[in-house]
C-alpha cells in the first residue's frame, strides 16, 4: 500500500516553509494546480487564489518568510483515494515580530497521480487578525 | 445503499434555521453531541463550544433567529462510512438589518447510528465580521 499524496505534500509544505527547501514541493504540484487561500489578502498578500506551480511557489516562499512552524495537529481528517481534508491546529511565530500565533485551519485537497491539483483552504481570519495586530479589535455585539 | 447521514443532517439543519422547524433535527444529534464553532464568540454568541442536545438546538435556534439561508453550494465534499466534510457557500440575510451576507465556512461532521455526535465548522471569520458590520475594518498591512 502507498503512502497516501497528503503525507507527501504535508512534508514537502513544510519543509518549504520551515527550511525555506522548495525543490520536493515543487514535484508535488501539478502545473496547472488550482490555490486559494481564504482570508483578508489586503492584510495578507499571500492569501488569495493562485494558478499554476509558479504562482504557488512564490506564495508558499512569502509564507516561508512570514511565518514558522512550530507544530501542527490534526484534529479531524478525511482521507479519499485522491483526495483529502482536514482540520489543523498550528502553532505559528510571526517572523518579523516574533510574536506565537495560534491557527486553526480546514483544507481541502485534490491530487492527479500524485501531484496536488487543487487546494483550498479556510482559517479563523478574525482570530487570526487579532493575534497579528495584537490587540482586541472592538466592534459592537452583532446579535442577541 | 441508505441515504448518507449528511445529506439528512443537512435538510434537517437547514429546515431548523429557515423554517424553526426543529423536531427533524432533534431526532438527528446525539444525547452527547460534541459542537463546536470557531468564530469571535463576544460578537456572534451562539459561535464557541456546547456539549449536549439540549445545548445544541438552543444555538440553533439562535442562528434561527439571527439569519435566513437563502442559497448554499458545496464547493468541496468528502463522505466516509459515518464522517463527512464539505466547504460550503452561504447566501445569508441578517434578519435585523436585512443585509445580505456571504459567507464560506468548512464542516467536519461524524455520525453513530445515524445521530450526529460531532460537528466542527470554521468560517471567514474576518469577512463575516466585515459584512456584518457594513465597513471595511482598516488595519496596517501585516506582511511582505
Amino acid at each position: 500500500m502507498t503512502e497516501h499524496s497528503l503525507w507527501r505534500f504535508s512534508r514537502a509544505f513544510h519543509r518549504a516553509i520551515n527550511e525555506r527547501q522548495f525543490a520536493d514541493l515543487e514535484a508535488l504540484l501539478d502545473d496547472d494546480v488550482d490555490w486559494a487561500i481564504y482570508g483578508p489578502i489586503d492584510l495578507f498578500p499571500f492569501f488569495g487564489s493562485r494558478r499554476g506551480k509558479a504562482a504557488v511557489i512564490e506564495v508558499i516562499q512569502q509564507i516561508s518568510e512570514n511565518v514558522r512552524v512550530h507544530r501542527f495537529d490534526r484534529e479531524s481528517i478525511m482521507l479519499g483515494t485522491d483526495s483529502a481534508s482536514s482540520m489543523m491546529r498550528y502553532s505559528l511565530t510571526a517572523l518579523d515580530s516574533n510574536k506565537p500565533i495560534s491557527l486553526r485551519i480546514a483544507h481541502f485537497a485534490q491530487f492527479k497521480a500524485g501531484r496536488l491539483t487543487n487546494f483550498r483552504v479556510l482559517l479563523d481570519s478574525f482570530d487570526l487578525v487579532e493575534q497579528t495586530v495584537g490587540y482586541p479589535i472592538h466592534l459592537p455585539r452583532m446579535a442577541v
